[in-house]
């Protein structure tokens, strides 16, 4: 068919290849998911879905689940329910409006079978916001950041803590944010030492990267 | 001549022209900043000026004075100290190396007759050491932040105070900081609301604004 | 909630946090304007919000008040009418596309309690109409220049005043213009000195710069 | 040889092929030189050239002259005098640092027998230099602007005269001028129609379209 | 009202102001060419305009006259017949896509009262077709070339006249074309001297300038 | 008409000319492809066609064919079989999203009379499945490439291969791949040495390429 | 002093602050230097130090220790040796002209305590080179990809392993590559999900970050 | 060592590597080139070596010759004449200064194994210059345009031909030809279907392109 599905990937990576929605036909995304299912005995997810083309695929596979905010579409076939739930990732937001990449960046960890907190709207034009959450800050084992505008948060949160910290640039903002450009590049200029960074609105990549460090031991 | 002195900038703008020393002979400067002196009561001076240049200068007019680190070369016609000692205007740098801009800025303030106090290296990968200089941040009446890399110390600031703040963008970093750029659209799309930005290293400006600023009432 | 309000940011600067209205649904505008309304005694409003949400909180909050051309929406709880009236802010704009950005700034400074003129329409290639202004321009205590395009009224009038200029570049135009980024690159090179710079289109930062300068004494 | 010149160019065009120093050695420019000036009877002239080439150049073709400001190399085989001394091309430049550009467009001019006009150092930061050109503006039958940082001077004089107004954005400034680009940019979203825009740094191109619109009739 | 109408622009350049119908309602675009029309005896036009806002004005002006092709909308008040017929300017267009381009700068040159011949669709591509039209091109006063995507005819054609030659690229072209900057560039750089440079799309520029150098005697 | 159309182009290249869609009106591609169609005995194709005007078209002309995935609308006059059927054209594609122009390439080889095969979805994330291609890529005679994101398709293939590889950018990705401007960047730094690069989206471009090359004899 | 060293990032961080060389005169680096090696038992490093500095800081700290390649200039104040063997950082180069950013990268995590394995010159034009380092990087517990050019490699190694990556891209190439911008939009792009990317040439946060992740347990 | 050389890429893709000089010292180069020819019977060569390094490897390796033009480094160990003479590349540059970029390309194919044909100069300013070389660009098998500035050149010559054209932007230039992005972009949205582009000045991989595609049959 159209696609070379690498049903290798759960051997070689622990999970299985996950489907990005856009340039896809629902019909598409449902013979992929379809096949993905029978295959492995893991979750099964598609990002990037239009609410018109999880519907479609949903009517076809009634076990698919469809999270409106981070656009994510999946089949839950493992308990996602963490191993251990000491090891846990804490998902930040500068504001209200990078929700969405970092609620997929959380249910991505999550469906990979990590303990996910998530704590939003604490940028820095407030940052007793930020401190407030401390505790969760020190406690967590990796930290996602994401933020528009002018990325401040990662190289404040970077500071403040010795864990491994995954900054995602969005694409929230107008003018010269150019689209989240101006946060990448300010999280690529972090001046906290070994920030990762991440492609801009890529809250998925954000959650595969803390779900393998967070298995590490 | 090759210059059009605008002498009449004094009355307009209650300071002579600034001489910008970049692309001008040395024998240029010294033409300029005599003319100047002579026409003027007031401080003169001339920015990015090498410091071969001002040797020269200084030969000729014994008067001068030369501030390596900002590279401003100037003459002191009229007392330098402040009017309104409670009045000031504070200087951050986040790093070591945004000191020239900064010191740009505070010599242009106080040639103004300003007030100026700095602090340097305060930047937000170490946020402690911003939060131990909060007394003067509250006390002071306009902010100038200078830095370079990512930028974030801007939008922590203007978090911060109720006073005007001025950040200026610094060409300090190296890779995706494109020579001041990531800090410059970082500071455009600051979070923290009206922040003034000024081109990358221009503390000269940060300062004149500073200035006209801080001499409101 | 998905938001965490600054409710602490009016004490800490003098007015409460405004909502940006671009990412968020009509609800939690709704929402977070309700709160804040009841714990500030402080005018509230929201920017960049469309009609059609502002239609929909105003049926809930009949005090509402909803601004066709700036966007804002705002309701009036302390009286906007200016402490001082003989402290003004001018709000330039250098042609009739120009309006929509310079009334977000004129409206946002008005709220925060500032006396505030307007004149549009004043772009340079006719620049006997800026002259004809003079006045106005000389009796302002801050001026806000907004232009698309080629920006260059900000450089005109930063030569005119010693008062303290914020310009405001806007994505007029088209082509080369680079939905403002010519504007924005201009103000940032502007030759009279000490000219503040605001994001692309955002009126509203400088009506909040303007009117923190504004109240200084 | 290494060389095709196009002897055919003085037919073609009214004035034999311009040589462009840069990337030629000394060597080369001495025989390109030495051929057109056989094959021609008019001027012939070479940009870009270094002060060092041209000494070597000079030593072989005592007639050639050196113009150190605009860094040509020109042999006068024939009287630069303009034909007709009431048709004028004025050359203007916004700041000092832009002389080099301007003369290049003037000497240009010249050598292709145009009467040519030059006042310097009239940016918009002191309008009134400006306007203390009125007479020169008004009379002139085509002008070039020469200015870098923001460019604004274009647009003002283009709002200013009927006559072809012809832009050069100089690569003068520093930090977000990028080498030109901003008044590369602000001279193409000129607010006053029909200006023309040459490459940045590009005075000879300017001296070329001068001098063609100059000689119709 | 909202604008401030250069009336005066008419004795200045010749031409009553040009109105630029982007941004403006229609509402707008009526009164305002409702006063230019009644202020001046000479034909009154407005750029970019919709077919929809061109019905609406048409309505209320039967006068007004609306080119769907350019998108100009005019009242022709004073006939447009070239005063001198043998003084013609050529308008060419390397693709078919770019027409609507090449239309803007050809009715705007007639509406100011010159001679303008169009000749489209002769790309470099098949180079035989330009050179069928050499002719054409030997006879004209002014050339105008308005092309997309690599912007390679304004080079050629800028090597075989004597005449003043104005480029405008268009946004013609997908991908690397990054709608018109990849043309834009090119007629920047372009190899043939003195050849001037409009914003992308902007045919009503290129038709200013030619009219402009068009009548000078 | 509007169209000089290139009838010259089949002898001077051995196709006719193919008609670009994009900015072209259904009636206007009729005319030309109607034209194209009685003047030569090749196939005639356009590119860039929607279904809308591809069904307009094939009304009036019943033998035209519209391939809905590459957007090609075509008139197989001549048998498109290829002459040699020992000589293919490989066309890869990295993902599902790419196939777009990896068929616009292929369709457009093979109505020049080329043999194609194709195999997509053979990114280098999971290797293997490029490397269970190795006997068709060795046994190709020239090799087309399209990838869009990071574009490292091109590289690796070019590593592999002695023959001919012509690498296509596409604008599949989001964030900064910048509608496939990384990887046309990628395709440019190419480390294997001597891959072709065309615009980004250009399957045509690569399609005309690689049948120029495999007719080579 | 100019400096305010942040003595308490040991605590927070696990590793005293680390000196950027770039923009700090010898004898601020000596300075720093000192004074951290003073508060901390830990080693103490410099990095982008030129030789010359170098050699200044050594005639007076003969403790210190300056790797050419790197360019890293330290002190080993505790035993460099990793805690644990079994747990080892793989750095690879795709080039060799990427070597000195690799060992930037291995060396900082060396100095921080961690086994590291270095294997250069591996990029993708010749991929049975890395394949041939297979088990290596099977064995690895995170690995590092340094990449200039196109840095196709990040993509094929982030497909092999189920190991955290980091991606470093150089500023290694010409032309097109942007000084590692070609490199960077690459690596951020990755279709191999959940690649870390730091900013061009940021070996040194390479090294924190996986010396980060490598101590988790 | 430092380096894993690809002695394997001699079988798989005819020819040994080739040393990009660049990022490697000269001892680097000596040892490299020397195990290169002890392990091949084909010539060796190195590109971007600097005549001092070339001094250095020569004295070592009497055998090998440097071409100052090109800056290319070789051994020829085998008869570097052509098989075939009627098949010829023929290579052509727009202007003088591209010529090093047109030679490396030249001698890049010739060390290859293939006859090759210059003509330089022949830029589109002057278009008969190019005309008058007709006949060489029809017989010749492949074509290869170096250009700088606006890079007209390839879409000319693409229309001239039904053989394969590579397109090598320069970076020869000033101002807005940006190091070469001018011509590279014009080169990418070439109207001549189907040219080849070359990342800007790699002459080296258009003369392994057009030697891959000579030798087909
Ligand atoms: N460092 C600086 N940055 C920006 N503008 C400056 C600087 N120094 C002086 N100026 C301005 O440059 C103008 C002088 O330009 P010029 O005529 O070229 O000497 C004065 O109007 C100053 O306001
Ligand atoms: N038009 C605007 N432009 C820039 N910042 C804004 C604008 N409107 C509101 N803000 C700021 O955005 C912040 C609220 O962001 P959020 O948490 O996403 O609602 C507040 O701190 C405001 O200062
Ligand atoms: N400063 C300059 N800027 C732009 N073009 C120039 C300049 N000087 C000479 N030229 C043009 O460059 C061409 C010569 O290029 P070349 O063959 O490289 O010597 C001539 O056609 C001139 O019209
Ligand atoms: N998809 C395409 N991409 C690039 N060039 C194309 C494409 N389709 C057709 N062309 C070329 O576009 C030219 C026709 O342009 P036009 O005169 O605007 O129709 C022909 O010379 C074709 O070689
Ligand atoms: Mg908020
Ligand atoms: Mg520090
Ligand atoms: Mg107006
Ligand atoms: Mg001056
Ligand atoms: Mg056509
Ligand atoms: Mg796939
Ligand atoms: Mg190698
Ligand atoms: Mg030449």
């Amino acid at each position: 068919g159209f696609a070379q599905i690498d049903h290798h990937r759960e051997l070689r990576q622990g999970f299985p290849e996950v489907i990005y929605g856009e340039g896809k036909t629902k019909e598409q995304i449902l013979a992929i998911m379809k096949s993905l299912a029978e295959e492995s005995r893991h979750n099964v997810m598609a990002t990037h879905v239009s609410a018109e083309k999880a519907d479609f695929v949903r009517n076809e596979l009634p076990d698919a689940v469809y999270d409106e905010v981070s656009r994510i579409l999946y089949i839950e076939q493992k308990r996602s329910e963490p191993v251990d739930e000491t090891r846990r990732i804490l998902v930040l937001s500068a504001g209200t409006s990078d929700i969405p990449v970092a609620e997929e960046a959380a249910l991505t960890a999550r469906l990979m079978g990590n303990a996910v907190d998530t704590c939003f709207d604490v940028g820095v034009a407030g940052i007793h916001r930020l401190f407030a959450h401390k505790e969760e800050i020190v406690k967590a084992n990796v930290i996602i950041v994401t933020a528009g505008m002018e990325g401040a948060l990662a190289s404040v949160v970077g500071g403040l803590t010795d864990k491994p910290v995954i900054a995602v640039p969005t694409s929230v903002g107008y003018g010269a944010s150019f689209h989240g450009v101006s946060a990448l590049l300010a999280m690529l200029n972090c001046c906290a030492a070994g920030v990762a960074v991440m492609n801009i609105d890529n809250g998925f990549g954000a959650g595969v990267l803390a779900g393998k460090i967070n298995r590490m031991r």
